[in-house]
């Protein structure tokens, strides 16, 4: 069993950790934080879950999880993390740290989009937890940057293209689209129901540090800096993340090529669907699971490639992710307590 | 007084067009036809309007609206008013059609793209509804074809860059979300509430009949083929549209510039709104009204240019603007019956 | 021209208000305060406004107030009212206030299930603002203390029935469904899009203030204290509120009778519509509008009588039903800037 | 393993027992029915499931059930399951059956409120699934009459009170409310989106047939037909139902003895959760799962006492608790394939 802290669990993605872990049957959690809400059991703050997860929130202690976790999951917001991960390595745990702060292996980087780091020297050691691209690195990493949920969801249709060297990366557009849990548990007037329930909109035009996220990697797969042009949106649902790009390929390719090259890449993947012709992804497809549905289109009247793309934000976008990711550190069976079914609707 | 005649009185836009007609100073109703609910009241059928619009809906009769009627508006499925607009203009009567059947000055194109046309003759007399840009030909028109959802709220930002020859349009992409509304008001599984509400996709992904009414529009204009690629998606949400287009200039503009030239634009045209600096649309922020707000950001890594605008689809994407078209054909104050204020939320 | 200031124009009910208020052709808005954003103009705080209401919002300050305005609105929270209306009224304003402070005539009623009161000496004047029932009263005040939502969606459907002394006032049961605007513009994670879009529940169950309001309206009807079971849900929608309620007749009355007496009692009202047989309503029939929707059916098996009614909780539960005091203040029409169309969907 | 046949899969309730029995541990799906997709497979209907849930869809063919099939869950409208079971049953088939026809245990009742029943000598023979109550009769029966969603969820509270017979049965108030999917998957304009999705309505006020379903039952247990005043309301949302009854007791109890009760009643049964005091249950606490969350509040000044239930509609009202049913049927541990966490959100 591998004994698990969760820090941060009753976030959203905090709590979803939990909950899929606690169906997990190598897991044991050992231990739970909470800032806000020490003292209370998680049911007692999630009250769906009832006399089924009636486990106790507890202030962080390291000493305590470093006596009693192999691994811990941080759920936290960025620059908290990177305070707290040297010392568990130090003790001893592995780390999959679900925020910011070890996703890029150069820290300056980091603190072009973000703020300073006071563990850059951690930075080059971190591996990036895209499972499907990174599964070697991931399986001997004591650090896991795990990553951003729109990085998720564009690079995974993207990266095998990319690496075929197909891609114009001069001018490729990202539209991406994500339900309300994407901005997080805390209140605040843009999350209220009456400011969201019928509305649409884009936020952070061209200036969401997701991008220079999906740029970072897409660069060390290609050896060349693309200019992404991304813009998110929010939608009026709960949960999941589609997304949409355009780029225009180098040479010509059929939408047969372009559809076998991803068959190809992810055909031992159990995560990542490519949907036959003509069907094209939903969020509500995935929701609650770890899966990522993909579907192409060349366009023929103006060759532009479209790739559609959606996640659940919380599952493969975040949580699910690193349990995919910490299945892979401990060599167990990629899906274990992941091969959950969506709903019918 | 105009006498006006509203054929198709029961769907989503005919119904929107009765509403904000029985609030017109300057019109009077004198026959509503609904197919499948002739000998009802238009109350019964919409039963918010109980005590309110209490109007008969009766068959579609010609000779009784050439006598009744000085206006006609067709809110019918396209292929349907090609049969009917002939006899109406040759009984005196002028048109607003919603449908597609007369958006392409040229028979052929519309045939490419829609089925056989029966009325090719009145193709070239027809003019395209979209009031900001052709108020002159709207002014004298016979017929007007009222424009589609995504092609008002895709060419209002567009159109005054173009006609400046600033846009590179060999690239340009078109990203679109629409309200379910947008679908109409027949049932069928793909609007049932269950496998929308807490949805997001793609639909038509390029294949949608909106593009080449775009890009037919653009070509007027700029006397070159535009190459759009469009992706309208499904948004869950009732009503309201929002297009997020990406495309690149042919020469060095600052946002400055181009926030300058789209207000020159429109500085008097009472329904499009440019928005301040740092403020994006949001669909809920036009609901229910005759405005087209507009957003820009010039990329500053890629140097792309985004353009965000968001309409209602059901009044300026079709009824509101047929009636704005309407207030032009005779020489209203452009906004009388629209200046509706949208819901604080 | 009536001279009207809004106090606290930037909650849902404050806002509305300024709405609403913006088309009255007999109102000039001469001061709108908001303690928060104050500074700024209203549009700022409410894009959708912008060119449209882009009025100043001040603190607030009595003497100004007094000077400017016949009429001012006090759209704040309970406790605070109480505090600024004696000087307004020595000022010679006129007020409608929308919290609960001068509902009760009694001031140790409103003691009870409230807060200590500052200005009981106001209480006896205080007229109950429920248009219908108080209109003469309401023509002649000073002071109007409009009535709680849930009251006015209750009251109208009952009070005719308790005047006729048909109802069984020892069992009344009153299950109210609000939609999420009732709980205000506040920041919570109660009103957290991600709680409630796919949520129902009940809240306050048995506790809720609004329940001592409906027994004391009804008490100063009947002359007997009601004992009223009031649970209030939660619906997840924007606007609009839904009650149902269960009571029994002291005398045999068949359905046709009941309806009978609730056409008389509204039949000269132009916001309450007394449904057809057979049809019921739904909130999103009166949203946006200022009419109450009221249906009826006599269980014919338990010979349980059973009212529906429906309001916009933000407009006829709220800042409509203020106006519509104000034209009776000032003897305009009742439904001067009010006769607003719901939306068709 | 128990090989099982689902007739009408491609339906909400059926689609759902074949997402929940995909994943049971003694079940093998040997046969899935559906008239309208038959040849096609479950994951073209239902794309959520591609590569999860491939199987065939069929045409109904009783010889082939009764070769394959031990036990088979109709799920499929009301009279037509009465016309199959008998030939299920003689070919040795056990069967659950999700409509109407089979819970009526005298046919006359089921006549006034249905239709002629074509197999009324089964009707003495079903046993009513309500499995917490009727666990041993179902354990040895061979046709079950599966609970209509209402029913769970009102009479669950409901019946150990009745039992205790502390319950004044002349005057008992159920008003529940439901989510879309209740209404099925055929398209009608009543479950239209645009017609859903910011409303909130009454429906077959006081003539819904599940109101005898419950008088029924209760007076099975009680010997005394209760008086029910039973309205049902249309939640805007996808799944889920909250039932709020309101009664009165033949004599005095305090709030602790009842909950006293409910815990007594339900301390083995792993499907109904009694809440502590003071929290109250939230349809969207139970989605996805077989719970029956169960609150109460005794209203300290009318004394009438409040019961509060929420399940999902579609799996302990409908799919799951037929399944929780085959495990009783089968001798299995009752949450076997049951034990579903709900969503964090």
């Amino acid at each position: 069993m591998i004994r698990v802290a969760v820090i941060g669990a009753t976030g959203y993605a905090g709590a979803e950790l939990v909950r899929i872990l606690s169906s997990h049957p190598q897991v044991r959690m050992t231990m739970l934080t909470s800032r806000q809400y020490a003292g209370q059991l998680f049911s007692d703050v999630f009250p769906p879950f009832y006399k089924r997860i009636d486990l106790p929130l507890e202030n962080y202690d390291v000493k305590k999880i470093v006596a009693e976790a192999d691994l811990v999951f941080m759920a936290l917001p960025h620059q908290l993390p990177m305070n707290m991960v040297p010392e568990l390595l130090e003790g001893g745990c592995r780390v999959v740290d679900l925020s910011a702060d070890f996703r890029f292996s150069d820290p300056v980087e980091y603190e072009t989009f973000y703020e300073t780091h006071r563990a850059p020297e951690l930075c080059g050691e971190s591996v990036y937890g895209l499972s499907e691209f990174f599964k070697e690195d991931i399986s001997g990493a004591r650090l896991v940057g795990n990553p951003g949920c729109y990085p998720t969801c564009i690079l995974l249709p993207l990266l095998p293209l990319v690496q075929k060297q197909w891609v114009d990366l001069s001018h490729v557009v990202c539209d991406a689209k994500s339900g309300v849990s994407g901005a997080g548990r805390g209140v605040s007037l843009a999350t209220h129901y009456c400011e969201i329930a019928q509305g649409f909109k884009a936020y952070k035009v061209g200036a969401h540090r997701h991008r220079p996220e999906i740029a970072s990697i897409i660069e060390g797969v290609a050896e060349q800096r693309p200019a992404i042009t991304f813009v998110p949106h929010l939608v009026p649902t709960i949960r999941g993340m589609l997304a949409t790009s355009y780029l225009k390929l180098k040479e010509n390719r059929t939408e047969a090529e372009i559809r076998e090259c991803l068959q190809q890449a992810y055909k031992d993947r159990p995560f990542v669907r490519i949907l036959p012709e003509g069907r094209f992804p939903d969020l509500s497809f995935v929701r609650g699971t770890n899966y990522c549905d993909i579907a192409l289109r060349l366009d023929p009247e103006t060759g532009v490639l479209i790739l559609v793309s959606a996640i659940d934000n919380l599952v493969k976008g975040a949580s699910g992710q690193a349990i995919q990711n910490m299945n892979i550190m401990w060599k167990l069976d990629e899906t274990m307590g992941l091969d959950i079914l969506p709903p019918v609707i």
